[in-house]
């Protein structure tokens, strides 16, 4: 990651943020209030490169709905601008700050309010993070699926922010099919409150997803109604390794044309594998192309996986290894958790794409990336949730290299394009942020644009929640 | 059910609706417009008691988008109120005509443009018939879920705009989790595309969702993409009855805290099993107070039906009867779906709540029905997607006698009261409408329905789309 560009902190208390302060501080706890500039410029950014980011006039951390209420209030009534934050985990820019702005960072909220087996749900403050949540419920024979790979150390809000995804969607879904209420505040003050308690519900507009990946943009979440599940039985992997990525995107193809739900499919490239052993020492096969990993969670998943194997083989994989147990499983799982760090250390820096196509161009996108890296001469590896079509080709590059900042933003560009002509989307589960914006107009068109706005307009009348992202 | 009160129709050609018919005529097909009188009114409401309905004064059946497209900009240039309809097999009123309108019916829409395998998607026209998609689907190793009570007659469009539910949703949740994208016409004629066809996409404002469930208000649905799931094992179903529905909803508690998921999870009370043995001679268990029906669609159904059975019983159910095979639970399905066709038959009116409350408080859910039962002296029938906490207390009643019908819509009312006291929602799956407009503002409180005002004004600034509904 490169750090954004921040510009030089200017002296608290000049030019009105004096005024600012004190309004906010009559409404938080003195610790709720950080305005030095040091600790203020800390909190600039979240973990996208090339993302431009400004320097907050203040940062506030209040513990209650009250207190968000109060900033809301402080802030709409001095015009200054509010950036939302969780743990700064996103990989869009979706979180950095504006010059002047008051970040709001949600963190210090973090009560696991309520966990109830008969109802299955949850309700949370925006600031508990995902990891403690999902242990919380195992305790209860539940499980919260959406598993972001940050997730020890990003929070529900953020979850809820870029309606994050994960390892299990494509059996489980994102972070959206689990929201079934929201206490949001609003740009003004006001409190609203969405959704409900219940299974089912149809009252009225869903307002409650319209806040799910609207990037902090239309109200602060305070609390969230989250659906849960009964735990499923532990998951086993299997391996497959393949000559080219075409035969592991066939594979994929033929696994879910033959009705399987694993509960993760996973596709690392040959660079990603090689930047993985590099890293940790893994022994994954460095002479596969394309290393696919299945996994179920069903009653049987042996027989399971022995299915799965059979389809791999039939698309020509040369060896399919499936893992003797849990502990097995963990560690190819391991292997793929680490695969954004491990191409990380390959030049650098990385830019993290995030395209979805249908799973059936898996294929011809996986070959378009290959491509474009080398038209460009540049690395770039590619992990993937394979099963549902989501990609995410990593360019490295080194960040002091001008001419290949260049190349490497370009090639991030054209895999957007190639996205959108294969039908994908330009982000499947970061958002759009800042790094995307220029690209959602291209995908929404003119007439989503227009509509977007004016629902922004609706929520924000004044323009201060979380400026310019998204548009 | 009762027949709306619908008035007098006017003569077609008065006070400018020559225009209004001329100018559809311009670009509709002559078959695609109808004007006489009796068959106008005869497209005046869907299936809800109680509700007003008026004369429209056309009826259009486009075959297009771009008929749609025509229709909404002649009703703009016009400034003539549209009523889309599918099936009409709404109970809340939701597709009622008004005065002066144009029925704008999308029946005539109901081609199945694609079946995915692969990308597990369908893509359809509004106007499909629920039963249609799911068999087509079927014939490809897949499956639709959704099956709200009327899926033999009621069209997607109708389920979209509704965000139906059915006996599935305990499992497989209801309509809203399988739009993917829409294509909608705006108001103004303007053609719009949202979401995506891929499994994941997180690119803007959720707007697909917002559409769904927005009973016709915001847009005309012209085309959606459906997610699909594998087929599943063919379900077993088991039947077992109890003393009391205090029981019947512990055992429903128990089977869900104990981590189990059915693939339905049905209640019917004592009034409900008698009304379908008057009606079909099913020789359903007339002694006991409450029968439940649980299903699954697992591996081992029997095995998971044994489990559940002994809950019932430590809950205290006197018998309980697993089907040895589908024929069987077919028989028993079937009874369940003829409830509300036989409640209509007690007294020859219905009315059909749909409170939806946590699972946990559906025991409180019913004793006071019960109680209101009583105090009103009127028969109410229960039964319940009891998995999902959603009851369809349905009041038996004669529509000839004025105070049995004030009794019945009071009782209505108060039923609504107690789902609210208890948590949960005034409509689980059917909707508002008209039927239930004056109690949404008590459910979603008075920000929320500024809100949802300011959206409503953002799709449909000049009012035309389903005046009247929802607020």
């Amino acid at each position: 990651m490169i750090m954004s560009r921040i510009e030089a902190p200017r002296p608290a208390g000049t030019a009105g943020s004096g005024t600012l302060v004190d309004r906010l501080r009559a409404g938080l706890p003195t610790e709720a209030v950080l305005t030095d500039p040091d600790v203020a410029a800390s909190y600039a950014n979240d973990m996208a490169s090339f993302c431009p980011a400004g320097t907050p006039a203040v940062v506030v951390l209040p513990r209650t709905v009250e207190q968000v209420q109060h900033v809301m209030r402080t802030a709409t009534g001095l015009r200054v601008p509010v950036v939302p934050q969780g743990a700064r985990t996103g990989l869009s820019g979706g979180a950095n700050a504006s010059d002047g702005c008051i970040v709001l960072s949600l963190t210090r909220m973090r009560r696991i309010l309520e966990i109830d087996p008969v109802d299955r749900i949850a309700v949370v403050e925006p600031g508990v993070v995902n990891a403690d949540l999902s242990r919380a419920v195992h305790e209860h024979g539940l499980y919260y699926p959406p598993d972001p790979s940050s997730w020890e150390t990003c929070t529900i809000g953020g979850n809820i922010g870029t309606a994050s995804g994960g390892l299990c969607c494509v059996k489980y879904g994102v972070t959206a099919e689990y929201v079934l209420g929201l206490d949001v505040v609003l740009a003004d003050g006001r409190l609203l409150s969405t959704g409900r308690r219940t299974a089912k519900g149809v009252a009225g507009y869903d307002l409650t997803r319209l806040f799910v990946g609207s990037e902090g943009s239309l109200g602060i979440v305070v609390r969230a109604v989250l659906a849960l599940r009964p735990k499923p039985p532990e998951q086993l992997v299997l391996a497959a390794e393949f000559r080219s990525a075409a035969e592991a995107c066939d594979a994929v193809c033929r696994i879910m044309a033959g009705g399987h739900v694993p509960s993760l499919l996973e596709l690392m490239d040959r660079t990603t594998v090689k930047a993985v052993n590099d890293l940790a020492h893994m022994g994954l096969p460095e002479t596969t192309e394309a290393l696919l990993l299945a996994a179920f969670d069903t009653p049987d998943p042996a027989a399971d996986l022995a299915a799965v194997g059979a389809l791999c083989e039939a698309a020509g994989a040369t060896q399919v290894v499936p893992a003797d147990d849990a502990a097995e499983s963990e560690l190819l799982l391991q292997a793929r958790r680490l695969s954004l760090t491990a191409l990380e250390a390959v030049k650098g820096t990385t830019m993290i794409d995030d395209v979805c196509v249908p799973r059936s161009r898996l294929g011809d996108l996986l070959e378009g990336v290959e491509r474009i890296a080398d038209v460009h001469g540049l690395t770039i590896g590619v992990c993937a949730h394979a099963g549902d079509g989501n990609t995410h080709p990593t360019v490295c590059f080194d960040a002091q290299d001008p001419d290949e900042s260049r190349r490497a933003r370009e090639s991030f560009d054209e895999i957007m394009a190639l996205g959108l002509e294969l039908g994908g989307t330009i982000t499947g589960e970061h958002g759009v942020g800042v790094l995307k914006k220029e690209w959602l107009a291209r995908e929404i068109g003119p007439v989503g644009v227009d509509l977007q706005r004016q629902i922004k307009q609706v929520f924000d009348p004044l323009g201060l929640l979380n400026p310019g992202k998204l548009f």
